[in-house]
């Protein structure tokens, strides 16, 4: 499985980049990855590289550092970053899995940059309108996946359709499941709420013979109890969404530690409980859940928060691996066609 | 201060009406509302409400029945529900609060029909577009105010910055906080990030001589961990952002559960940390951060959730209570005035 798999490092992106993301790699390779043979280029500076890597032993020794001493800024913009960002640690990341040297790029560096690097080195698969970002969700049991999150501010009804196939079929590939159910985030289930984009997108999807499992509309709250696997929306929704989401973990997981070390008896009795309430934190914990998959393009772009700790990037990695090793690229071609044909045939992509 | 408060209850309204409304009078009346010599407006079918005040005493003894055998249906659209519902407990609801008989109304029905009927004999206040729709949601000390979260789709620049006025002096008359902070959602802090309504609202609030302490750009996860008191939006990003916090709450509230009644063990290490663990779960209980309020309106009208329980009905009495007890009105009567003047000087609303 992921012996052979070689993986494209953006060292240099992220807020606390290179040293997060070279222990994230060693988290990863001590944990999860443990006993797998997968390798690394690690793209960025060198002098910086060598010296982490005398640290972190296991990923030295399945690394190759690639130097670059430039890196695209935290807060470029795509535009200036496209200008000038040729070279840097983000862009020879993506360069890397185009020349078809790595299985995948990942990166914690600027979102914007990345997708318009990768867009740029890798292009779109045909018929495809924008990339979009998925992220996923825990949910009561399994995983929900949320597109997009962030990649297109404002979508047409199009767009979301598209959205929809894209993010079945990663699904589809990523949690083997056979037909996972769609639904298009809206504030209400009624027919008669949201605007014209969703109800067009809504009435696309309902009448598709594309046999997908459409589930009509969903709301916010079924992101994490609804049961429904995709969710469909823009990505200035789906951003909002998804870190509003986090942020409350986030508090609950204050509330708790809050809770729990109130006084002496409550230290006592949840160190006695300890078990059971290190097993909740760590199903509570928002690191669980990092690592955004760039849709749509050809090839594998994962997007690591900018914010995040070695285990949020040793978890993208995580991800990225499960995508690599599935027939995600493959399953979105044929449904993409499948749509495309569909489309040809209504006349409903002008 | 509640003495003398009159409430006037749409006792027909919601998915388990009229029991759980007036299980939930009850529950305020024996806990947060103990001592207290509120009175309310029952509106509704007489015959139910006879029969389920034998059984609530407290309730009984402080209520009058206003009969009506209409209610509005949880799916009628605003448009029908104007046309058919006058005279309906919701209609007869607000209608107390027009003839100054009550204090507020407050709805567990069809959100659109109460803002319709709301609209249609309360009046906005002048100069104001279109209510708003607050909600409220724990921060880890106090309160964050998010709106709107629902009674606009789309919302245009001005709007947004009426949101903001609006916010702050609900904020201020609420939660006795002299500077409330106020923030505009978006899906990044960097200037270059959003849409065109959304930078047009920053730039107006950036540049306003209001004295609003205006903070900039906030996303999705300051809503629970930013310590940003207000956060403006528009009703559709809104309503997807509060549920999406509620599911996450929900979501692990099931996990807390699960966790702590895995086994002998931890059920016993979860009885003797019962009292630690029970402050908890009632801190991140999302029926705490029940009831939104209508913002904009000559008059108060607070809509609970439809699938509430009588402890969230109870909750959303509590915020009504606590703005019919504050300045509410007249601070932002105040504070419109102020925008509406600096609106004509600068020709912001057309």
């Amino acid at each position: 499985m992921l012996d052979g798999l070689i993986l494209s490092i953006d060292a240099m992106g992220g807020d606390h980049a290179p040293d997060v993301v070279i222990k994230g790699i060693e988290y990863f390779l001590k944990h999860e990855g443990k006993n797998r043979r997968a390798r690394f280029l690690l793209h960025g500076d060198e002098a910086q590289l060598t010296e982490l890597l005398s640290k972190y032993k296991l990923t030295a020794a399945r690394s190759e550092i690639r130097h670059t001493d430039k890196a695209v800024a935290m807060d470029a913009k795509p535009s200036q970053a496209l200008r000038k960002g040729k070279g840097s640690s983000m862009w020879n990341a993506i360069a890397a899995v185009k020349a078809k040297e790595a299985n995948f790029a990942i990166s914690a560096g600027n979102t914007g940059a990345l997708m318009a690097m990768s867009k740029l080195q890798l292009r779109m698969k045909q018929g495809v309108q924008r990339p979009a970002i998925a992220a996923s969700w825990p949910q009561k049991e399994g995983w929900c996946v949320v597109l997009d999150v962030g990649a297109n501010i404002e979508c047409d009804a199009a767009q979301l359709t598209e959205f929809a196939v894209l993010g079945e079929a990663f699904y589809r590939a990523l949690h083997k499941k056979a037909k996972p159910s769609v639904g298009l985030l809206n504030v209400g289930t009624e027919e008669l709420k949201g605007n014209a984009v969703i109800k067009a997108a809504h009435e696309r999807l309902a009448e598709s013979q594309l046999g997908l499992n459409y589930q009509g509309y969903v709301e916010g709250n079924d992101i994490s109890f609804g049961g429904v696997d995709v969710v469909v929306t823009d990505g200035f929704t789906g951003n909002i969404a998804l870190k509003t989401a986090e942020g409350t973990a986030k508090l609950i997981g204050h509330f708790f530690s809050d809770a729990l070390s109130g006084n002496l008896w409550s230290k006592f009795t949840t160190m006695l409980n300890s078990y059971a309430l290190l097993k909740l934190k760590k199903r509570i914990d928002p690191r669980r859940a990092n690592g955004g998959v760039f849709l749509g393009l050809n090839g594998i772009v994962v997007k690591s928060h900018g914010g995040t700790d070695h285990i949020g990037f040793a978890n993208a990695l995580g991800v990225a691996i499960g995508l690599a090793e599935s027939t995600f690229l493959e399953e979105i071609d044929r449904t993409l066609e499948a749509l495309h044909d569909e489309d040809d045939n209504i006349g409903f992509i002008s």
